[in-house]
């Protein structure tokens, strides 16, 4: 078997497991987002300012991929909803039949919205279906307008791109009509959202699409 | 063959590549960095300003790997170094046949300092020697001071870590002590520097290691 049969091999499990869990979330009306990102775009900060605006309204819930420690979990659970932490030890990305086992050994209790807020990788992640209804890629501002087209695959398989930091724009040489241009070139008919997770700016824009979508999931589903 | 065997093999491959590298910059007495970070921690920023402190002094040239696009070959280019650009495609790391691969094709002259700067990714450079004297994790402040637990293997594998984007610090809520103790935990007897590739903060202590590791290179082999 060479490398190349090895990878569709895996990537062919995976998408049995990730098929599976469609299923599961579909029999529960979750909405399920993957978040997408290099580490430190601020990927939980988000989920952070999210919790805060719509724990009173949904259920949510958090899936955390790390190479090690608790602590994104932790971040969430002190907010009040139930996180918990996958440690993929040496691996680069999340994988379906992972995502799978932690919600057999870890009961998150009936959801309204699963967040999965993958390692820290712009590459890796984006191979492997979740069983989520869409990818979510996030850039922060300080990380540089060209990395959509750098890092192509990603922004053309996610929906939504959050930018991230916007309150950090003054200080840093961010073109954002060139990273605009680059996302909608990749993704055409995509939505970018702008954010602070500092500030708040584009917070509610970005609930709104979360309440959105759960509604058109729900309706279809009805 | 197993998803291992196939990884092994890999790994095995790649360090009979490393070795003749190693072998090949040791001949020509060239001090070669591999650079590792997350996508915009500022790589290539800090090779500019290293080139315009260092290239009338030394020459230097640069192995450039990204999923897509020339950009980071061209900005070094511009200084009036020679670069080239490895395109891996969809592949998250460079590996040492390619590294091989590229001096074959794209002479790059003789030189006293080659940087190869990876894929952005804090996880899969990691394991792949390219017969570099040494690797350098860089971690800008935007990040968070969480990253060297969060992503262990580079901040333990590099011999230097370089902290960038200081410049703004005053911005952002990055605890320097933290990460500072994480990485000496992680890396005992490894340099850590801070710098800011915008106000030349730590430039030239880190231009000054580089001329020293080249001293002792040249020391060691004559």
């Amino acid at each position: 078997m060479t490398q190349v049969d090895v990878r569709q091999r895996i990537l062919s499990d995976n998408a049995t497991a990730a098929a599976a869990l469609r299923s599961r979330f579909a029999a529960t009306h979750t909405l399920v987002l993957n978040l997408i990102s290099s580490p430190g775009s601020g990927k939980t900060a988000l989920l952070e300012a999210t919790v805060r605006a719509l724990s009173g309204r949904l259920r949510l819930g958090a899936i955390e991929g790390d190479i090690a420690t608790e602590r994104d979990a932790e971040r969430l659970r002190a907010l009040g909803i139930p996180a918990h932490q996958i440690l993929t030890g040496g691996s680069c990305h999340l994988d379906a039949r992972q995502v799978s086992g932690a919600l057999e050994t870890h009961d998150l209790g009936p959801l309204d919205v699963l967040f999965i807020e993958n390692v820290g990788n712009l590459v890796c992640p984006t191979s492997y279906d979740l069983g989520e209804d869409f990818k979510v890629a996030l850039l922060s501002v300080t990380e540089g307008e060209d990395k959509p087209f750098k890092y192509p695959s990603i922004f053309a398989k996610a929906a939504v791109t959050v930018v991230t930091k916007a309150d950090l724009m003054p200080y840093v040489s961010f073109k954002l009509d060139d990273a605009s241009g680059q996302i909608a070139a990749l993704r055409p008919g995509g939505t970018m959202l702008v954010t602070s997770a500092v500030t708040g700016q584009g917070i509610a824009e970005w609930c709104g699409l979360i309440e959105e979508r759960l509604a058109a999931k729900r309706g279809a589903a009805s």
